[in-house]
């Protein structure tokens, strides 16, 4: 066909683009990819489920182009049609009875492409954990029922990470039972909410309570701050959205300055705290049950982070099994698949294995969570720091690893992956929001160190450990490379035993230096703050190591066939491998391989990426994910990229005419501003 | 002042934050910011010369929010805004006489926020370059008096870094004197060229040449795209923009197809080849001034990098000692300025030093590429080779590190370091498209390594080699580690023979894998292709000693006072030390140091971190940055970072009304579906 026709057309050729074809022809993993599909839905049953909820979904047009269609939306429309598209979802979930998981599935499919998300994943969990019996009977159903919609407030312009900076301030006024709800600084504006800025009519609002001039700590209150009626603001609030973000622009972030707002006395959320109308304060300290909401979301960021790898790999390999770009061999007339690059497949695999790992890993921690969540509502808090930690550190480390891989693979697919529709821009800022979110990344690695320095203590101390750092316990002088030969660098098992000498020695070390500096006269926070640098890659290093053995040990409980068996381990071998050489330097460093095994390990690095290779467009194409839910032109079942490039232009408003306004208003004036003669 | 008022006034404080002033008044460097400043500019002449652009430009309000006002507008109208910038900027550059460098200096001041530069960077070069005496004569005046406005046409759908992969074709008519231009297949539609979608009316295309069926070769065609009357396009173009891209967005990059377009025969650019009435073809070949065009766009990539860190370094720098959160002293009443800890230091100061680096770097590389031209041009092509590799190469690596370090310190700015109205996210965006124009970064890394190979060969064979390469002629026997002591760590000159020696290690290991595979009984494709890895790493290895060499080299011939000197100094040492760490796998691997090295080096990079800390903000100051250029909330030099963010919400189109039309059309039928009683 020739160029003018297809453009003509805006058509997509019925057919799957050869060149992936002969991909799914020619891997022998072919006929195994819905025993990985079902694994990665968490059984058969789940993948059907998840197809149905697909197709009542984009059985409408709502939501067939979601994934895609704000990039070429001003803000404005944008948001309006996230909004349409949260009422249409509400109603679908009540049509047909969708339970809250079957909910998150249809969120998952949408690519998180709707407005009123925290009403259902803040505002509701924050309602039932904060609220009394009382509270609960009287605001659980409205909020359930959308007759009101809500967000939780808790971040401020000058504060997110440290909470007990937040300036916004509760003050009872026991005349007229009433809390005075103020934002008294610049800083203390509340900032960054979801939904904030434009959708709700409530919100939880943490803010200092404070009673006859006495404070007496943070606490939630339920605020009203829009008419239920005309949406208007209510007196003394003043809100609106903070302005357009990296992605996410479906969200109305928002700002809040509250102004001498009245709340009843009822509105405070009192199930860890009460006021009673005379202004008495009495508080049961926070329950454990909010910092489990906090390790939950942590742990769901995990897995969030599986499904970013996992859309963005889906593109990046497809694109690189379509596309042909210069010759391996200068005798061969055709043009070579970038796939078959050897540096293309060294930057595309680490996605593409990160994104398994980060799934097996985060149905580990689920599952520990689930335990430990467990044993915590029987008073047992014994495994609650052991939880905290890994749920904090997983979260940063498995972002850190997404931003960094799914950047190399964008950059994999060229030019192309440079643009808009490509969607692999947006799915990198979308894990750049995951870095930050729900705890800093380095917060997070710090609190995970401070763990470890007071694990290790213990450790030295005599104490028996258990759990994750149970190994702090070793005697490093026992211990000898494990790796003997070219051959042992494909066993995980010895590989995740040089992994927790590196943690070990790495911990130590930081300990040492934590040590030597207060020996020397610092004082402790200035030796702390003076070893920051070598307490993250100790975190950094205790986290790897745990992650390998949850990665491992998730794959030995799967009951699989042969060939699924052989090419989820090629990946486990390479994902073990890979992050060895990434940081060969600790490695060595901490003498836990020597100079021949870091030999061994590179070579079994690109062996292994040559073993991975015949069968990349079967594992992409077991994450099953709908051309729809991706949106990318690069990455579509069919292949047909080039087509799809074209047909994607139609939708630019620059193309809605031949000749743009601009150039009647500011082109034309200047060009012809010295001469009206012709050419 | 209360956050109610200011935010109703959008009034930004007077003077400076407190937390910036007392950075500025501490600083030992601040009474020789100037002299920085100066050496940054290249004399302070130039200094005034740019603020002298500055005043001019930033006087009118088309130019004021340049840098920042895209980030609210739609696809449209950003665009529309571009040209009239376009358009004005052009219409100064007449008015006040601008030399192409000074029209330079106005285009990095508005922080490249205009959509026609592709006129001037590349079409009239192009023209320049390619056209005979007579065809300049009759197209360069149009051109530079605006009269046709024309862009550079060479990327395909289907092919960018193999140009001999192209396939638009221009077919000889001899019967009219005429060529006939065709895209013939989807992949070889003209895709990506910069201002073709709407703006141009002209386009120097590259096409194979065919005359009587045979081909000859890809040559450059003049071609009328749009009336240049009503600006509709010809008979036979199809043209329009591509869609959106991670940023430049206010460039309209087209594509572009071609139907039997007919253009005289004289408007084939017969520079370098030939096309007669008759249709007889004779060719010089390729002038070499061609390729010293791409060598020259590629060093000032480099420089452009060290202008994106400079930028991006000044918003972070600042932002850091303006916010403080949490307390790195327990008993302190006050938060810490987040600068203060070690981690930020270690997130923000890398790009920092980058951007110094990349300075001197740049203007070593400009100076060796004007001595090389001026070779050139007197028929000596000895150093092309090297020049050719030193570009590419520098290119490659400074992208590489210019998008890696600025994210980390984009992050480092936790979520306000991803609201749009940082800046940050768009400056990102810019230094991810370095990684892949103008020669895709890893397609240059091993055009490098295939010299290197060459080199190293020519090494081995025993001839004398020069330039960049000399070192390979090394004995490997010889070389002991020269550092001995923690003091050695500071010193750079021994520091870069440690980086010669892991290149040269480098690069003869990859050397010893080509030729094992090649004995082996693999093809030299084959051979090729299983060591890319391999290879790139080598090229990077020689890339970075190459840098550190020029840098030193720079540095030391500065004619600058002591204080300037130290700080300087301290930036060097960092970067040094910096980039050993970072690659501290590859050093031990070759044994390039050894393990009490690496422990020194890595306490040599916290210790600087401490020493460039006080005059961090100065450093930045010294880059001299107009607020309206780098446009960033975070960055601006009074430090008002809070309510600059909240006077910043009064741009956002969401903002224009208190309840947003969605409301009406789908929130509020939805919310009162069940219910229409009052809560």
């Amino acid at each position: 066909m020739s160029a003018a026709a297809i453009l003509d057309l805006g058509k997509i050729p019925s057919k799957v683009n050869p060149e992936l074809q002969s991909e799914r022809d020619c891997s022998s993993l072919t006929p195994y990819i819905s025993e990985i599909t079902a694994i990665v839905d968490g059984g058969r049953n789940n993948t059907e489920k998840r197809r149905q909820i697909e197709r009542i979904l984009f059985k409408d047009p709502l939501f067939r182009d979601c994934a895609i269609d704000s990039v070429y939306k001003p803000r404005d429309e944008m948001y309006a049609r996230g909004v349409e598209r949260s009422v249409r979802l509400f109603a679908l979930k009540e049509e047909y009875n969708w339970t809250d998981e079957e909910f998150g599935i249809a969120v998952y499919v949408i690519n998180h492409q709707y407005s009123l998300g925290l009403h259902t994943v803040m505002f509701i969990p924050a309602l039932e954990r904060l609220s009394t019996e009382q509270q609960k009977a009287k605001w659980l159903h409205l909020a359930r029922n959308y007759q009101i919609i809500g967000t939780y407030a808790q971040t401020e312009l000058g504060h997110g990470t440290n909470l007990q900076g937040l300036e916004t301030i509760a003050t009872y006024d026991a005349t007229t039972e009433e809390f005075i709800l103020n934002t008294p600084t610049v800083t203390s504006i509340k900032w960054w909410p979801g939904a904030l800025g434009k959708s709700v009519n409530y919100a939880i609002i943490l803010a200092t309570l404070i009673i006859d001039g006495k404070k007496h700590g943070m606490h939630p209150f339920l605020t009203p701050l829009r008419s239920t009626e005309d949406h208007k603001p209510l007196p003394g609030v003043k809100v609106g959205d903070i302005g357009p973000k990296l992605t996410f622009n479906t969200v109305d972030n928002g700002y809040l300055i509250l102004n001498n707002v009245r709340i009843p006395r009822e509105n405070m959320l009192m199930k860890n705290a009460q006021v009673s109308r005379e202004g008495h304060f009495t508080s049961r300290g926070p329950s454990k049950a909010n910092y489990s909401a906090m390790i939950l979301v942590r742990v769901t960021i995990v897995n969030w982070c599986s499904v970013i790898l996992s859309n963005s790999s889906t593109i990046t390999v497809r694109y690189s099994a379509v596309r042909r770009q210069s010759t391996l061999d200068s005798s061969s007339e055709k043009e070579s698949k970038i796939l078959d690059y050897q540096t293309q497949q060294y930057k595309v695999f680490p996605s593409l294995a990160t994104a398994y790992a980060l799934f097996f890993v985060s149905k580990t921690l689920k599952n520990r969570y689930l335990k430990t969540y467990a044993e915590i509502m029987k008073g047992n808090f014994k495994n609650l720091p052991e939880i905290h930690c890994q749920s904090a550190g997983m979260k940063a480390l498995s972002a850190e690893m997404t931003v960094e891989l799914l950047e190399i693979s964008r950059q994999a697919c060229g030019g192309h992956g440079y643009l808009a529709a490509s969607a692999l821009g947006d799915a990198v800022a979308s894990a750049k929001a995951l870095v930050t979110v729900e705890g800093e990344n380095t917060v997070l690695y710090l609190q995970v160190a401070r763990y470890l320095m007071k694990r290790f203590a213990a450790a030295v101390s005599g104490e028996r450990l258990s759990g994750s750092t149970e190994y702090l316990c070793m005697d490093p002088i026992k211990y000898s490379c494990p790796i003997n030969s070219p051959g042992d660098c494909m066993n995980v098992s010895l590989l995740c035993q040089v992994y927790r000498f590196r943690a070990y020695r790495m911990i130590s070390k930081a300990a040492r230096m934590l040590q030597r500096d207060i020996e020397g006269g610092k004082k402790q926070h200035k030796a702390m703050n003076d070893n920051l640098v070598q307490l993250v890659r100790a975190a950094r290093a205790h986290l790897l190591y745990c992650m390998m053995v949850d990665y491992k040990e998730s794959m030995n409980q799967l009951q699989i066939s042969v060939p699924v068996s052989k090419a989820l381990n090629n990946l486990l071998v390479f994902f073990t491998v890979f992050n060895i050489v990434k940081n060969a330097g600790d490695f060595l460093e901490t003498e836990s391989i020597g100079l021949p095994q870091m030999e061994w390990l590179k070579e079994t690095e690109v062996k292994m990426l040559a073993e991975i290779r015949p069968d990349a467009v079967s594992l992409v194409d077991a994450f099953d994910i709908h051309d729809n839910t991706h949106g990318s032109v690069l990455g579509c079942y069919d292949g047909n990229v080039y087509e799809r490039m074209l047909k994607s232009t139609q939708n630019e408003p620059l193309n809605q005419c031949d000749v743009h306004y601009s150039f009647h208003q500011h082109l034309k004036p200047f060009l012809q501003r010295n001469n009206t003669s012709k050419l």
